[in-house]
């Protein structure tokens, strides 16, 4: 992390880069950490963004963020292999959140509702035996709170079979979209017609046990607060 | 398209490349067109990994598919910049659904299920007019299906304002997972843990009106039929 950027972190301010700057009119561009925690924390999907074989891919894994280092980490083999390839490359880390339709009276003001932010870096693997661990136990926790200390910790073994990317939390765009369509005001106002916002809405069902599982085994608490009525990615 | 590649179509099958082909064991992955198709359908949002600036990024944004043509329409002017750079570029259209997530009795064997599309091709930027309104009509029906017909079609000034691309169905990646956790054969079935599958929802909340829309403008039948009830991304 470069001194102005560390300076920008500590005052609560992403850093702007060339690839960071906001270009467009109609999202709204943040710069405060907070926005971007936040996205981070509603989520535990996310696209990585990476060259394999030169070809750009898009990659759906899941990740979680230490949030005391700054430090995210993202799970899979696909990003991994890219790394063996190019060791120094940047990749982009994407959590995105589609709040809603935008339906405007006019096709061309029709948008989507959305939080997202793109994390960019050169990743590092997770080779260190504790840091696995540890970088396992963030990604599980950040999927299931409560999860890690029910489930069996990973084994030696099992471990060296994990693929774990580290990602500095230093560079991010963050950008949302929100409230109602924007045509209101002009002459499509006068069209007569409806115009609003259809929220989408993402959350866990009641759980389903595997049918593997013998009789008297209880829904543990920490996995019936996640749904319905738990919080969604 | 190959003569195999389109002969792989025609028989249902899509063509299998060196990226296409499925490495891991644990995910399923499947040469179906109708699979693909089902994944695209069942969506609205993509990310589009594409390189800009030398930097790989995963961008989110919506899309649509011309299923008798086969071509993918994504909406966005970072695609754009990228295209203006590098205009033989391949890029990669991914479409996810989260289904759930797979809570096993070790943290190992933890997962996700899902559908994914990984589209691969080089895409073509719409600039003839008449395509421009054929793939913006397929995108916001892919949204809001009946929202073409109800909303003010966009004049000749916004079109041009308005950034698409096209992309050949032709080399796709489609990978599932599905099904409950996979440990409760072997020693940790013996542990005594809940595991199981908590779904995850994604559906269409109940209209909300712009705050300037005139009183006695009804909701239309084809938003109301989005949501609550209807599908979701």
């Amino acid at each position: 992390m470069s001194f102005q950027e560390q300076n920008q972190q500590q005052s609560g301010q992403l850093a702007v880069t060339g690839r960071t700057r906001h270009r467009r009119l109609r999202e709204q561009g943040s710069t405060e950490v907070a926005d971007l925690d936040a996205i981070l924390r509603a989520g535990f999907v996310c696209h990585l963004g990476v060259v394999v074989d030169g070809t750009p891919m898009a990659v759906p894994t899941v990740y979680g963020v230490d949030f005391a280092t700054r430090t995210l980490y993202v799970h899979g083999s696909v990003a991994s292999r890219s790394l063996v390839q190019a060791p120094d490359s940047t990749v982009c880390v994407t959590v995105t959140h589609i709040d809603g339709l935008v339906l405007a009276r006019s096709v061309f003001e029709h948008g989507v509702n959305y939080r997202s932010a793109m994390v960019y870096g050169v990743p590092r693997p997770v080779t260190d035996g504790d840091e696995l661990l540890h970088g396992l136990q963030i990604v599980t926790e950040n999927c299931a709170p409560g999860q890690w200390e029910y489930a069996r910790e990973p084994s030696r073994k099992e471990l060296a079979a994990t693929a774990l990317l580290a990602l500095t939390l230093e560079e991010a765009s963050v950008k949302t979209a929100s409230g109602p369509p924007q045509d209101g005001d002009g002459p499509d106002g006068e069209l007569g017609l409806w115009a609003g916002v259809v929220p989408l809405r993402t959350y866990f069902g009641a759980p389903e046990p595997d049918p593997a599982l013998p009789a008297g085994i209880a829904l543990p608490p920490h996995v019936a607060a996640l749904g319905p009525g738990g919080s969604g990615s």
